[in-house]
């Protein structure tokens, strides 16, 4: 259906165009689920050190297109590496998740938006060998991860269950908070301007939890400071397009896609159907199958996924899962979910 | 304010009444951050036998009452003895949370509500004791996990990061998985109507996991089963009024107020007070301070308490927590919270 000098469907749709079927790709494509990325990754050192390495990240990156198809490639890095960039120093270890140096309001000066781009030179280098060896038809996308999450981790050192200390400074000392949500959004900007400077097609922002916040810190550190940033890449890059993903907003949805100056807005698996037409009245809409339904596979995946078609299929809609996919989903209902999307409906 | 003849606050806000101050509870306001309690509980064995023990749990129930003067007490117990009733081994490792046999479908037979009512007789025995020990003008609140949180316990043999069990289960055999949620609901039923009928004034439906359901699934297994036992405990005891707690219901929380049958709705923290105020055209609400805001004491605290106060006070509220209360919270900050509550506006 696509000609080979139109441009990807991913980027027609980001562009308020309607395509049935829609574009389909999935979060955290590029990762364990694929045998060929565990034997990638069996050769390499570190987890940083692999997303550092351009060939590696580069076919990483191209794996499940290669397998799947995908009408999308996401750049294989990780979150965490702004942090990386900054000065917070991040290890991740087997089987444990990310560990950081824990920051506070005293280690702000010891961060350094400066350096963020030279570090993470090997990010763009990666950026540029995917999208050189990527046909035409299919978009790269860039990322980061948006600053509340970010600093999620910075303040307490690693994952959380209750975000107690990032919580816990921002109520007792909003200042030096906020401080830290002004070195990401700077060092955000810089990190996504540079992946659409050396090819990338469009970025999406994690806001993995984005979930956690009362409604009047969501505006002030989730809506806030992605209008920030969407603002200031389209200040360097007027055509760069913003994929959001809030996850967990919940009731604060429409208020995100109204406010948060995205062009589409990505949708977890728990935003119901009939909520993701409300966004869609604004904005494109990216999602939301349960990563769940695709590891169980079957029926009740192949019902939902019409379901989710039919529902979205009048506005703009990019075929995603709610989340990402995990390390245990078969690839054979990959393969299914690719297919159903394409099927006539 | 409250004559020593008229129900207790508590009542009267679920009875629809509108009260300035309203009253005040925490969820999890008996347990490890007061000092008392801490005593109490290394004085005795394991976690579960300690709910089983009537005299302890009773005194656990009645201390933060005696030293905050809440509104309300509640019950001190645990979600899961209802899957110990029922016969899965519920077992609690110190720092790891719950351990349970995992079901599957072919476990279910073992499963039997016949003997919940027996099993959990200490429970009730607890709930006759505080009843007799808490002066009148004060409520006492009985409560259970939801069937869906419970399932999920049960599936996973514990906790869970993606509730991959629960979630798998359900897609891909649900005849078999709506019967596990079948009797739950009738094991809910009984133990709750035995708690009404021990002296339990109300009672609250905990439903911690009902926010990782996409929107088909929360009707079916959050809603659906919540009001069917709302109707089972009111065939018996028409006067019983129940508090739901769907935490995480986001988008779906107005769709769970208008079906669950639930007397007044529990609103999580994440909930903006826009959204709470809509539950409010239906039904009474009870939260919903940020529990690390009340660990972070100060300015900020007093801000919010005022702004949900004002929020939420011209209809029915219940001041609480938007989730339990942490055990490193300081105790002046409790106070100060208790304080405010009832300051003049």
């Amino acid at each position: 259906m696509t000609s080979n000098s139109s441009p990807p469907a991913l980027l027609r749709v980001l562009a308020s165009e309607v395509l049935d079927p829609p574009p389909v790709w999935l979060m955290r494509q590029a990762g364990r689920y694929l045998p060929e990325y565990r034997s990638l990754r069996a050769k390499s050192g570190g987890f940083l050190e692999f997303c550092y390495s351009p060939a590696a990240a580069a076919e990483a990156t191209l794996q499940p297109v290669l397998r799947f198809g995908f009408d999308a490639a996401i750049l294989f890095s990780d979150i965490l590496v702004v942090a990386d960039g900054l000065g917070a120093k991040v290890a991740f270890r087997e089987g444990e998740g990310p560990v950081l140096e824990p920051v506070s309001a005293k280690g702000l000066a010891r961060l350094s938006v400066a350096r963020v781009r030279e570090h993470l030179a090997p990010v763009y280098e990666t950026v540029a060998r995917v999208r050189s060896a990527l046909d035409r038809g299919r978009a790269l996308i860039g990322f980061a991860g948006a600053p509340w999450t970010v600093a999620c981790y910075m303040a307490e050192g690693g994952g959380s269950r209750d975000f107690s200390m990032p919580k816990a400074w921002m109520w007792r000392d909003p200042k030096s908070f906020g401080a830290l949500i002004d070195l990401l959004v700077e060092a955000t900007v810089q990190h996504l301007a540079a992946q659409i400077e050396a090819g990338a097609d469009c970025v999406q922002l994690f806001d993995s939890w984005a979930g956690v916040l009362p409604d009047a810190e969501f505006r002030r550190y989730v809506i806030e400071p992605t209008a920030r940033i969407v603002r200031g890449l389209k200040e360097r890059h007027p055509g760069a397009r913003v994929i959001g993903f809030p996850r967990g907003a919940g009731a604060m949805l429409n208020e995100y896609a109204r406010e948060a100056r995205v062009d589409a807005v990505g949708l977890d698996y728990t935003v119901p159907l009939a909520a993701g037409r409300s966004v869609q009245d604004h904005l494109p809409v990216q999602g939301n199958l349960d990563p769940i339904l695709l590891l169980a596979g079957g029926t009740a995946m192949q019902a939902r996924i019409r379901e989710i078609r039919r529902a979205f299929s009048a506005k703009p809609h990019i075929f995603n899962l709610g989340h990402g996919i995990l390390p245990n989903t078969p690839l054979e209902h990959v393969a299914a979910l690719v297919a159903a999307v394409r099927a006539k409906p």
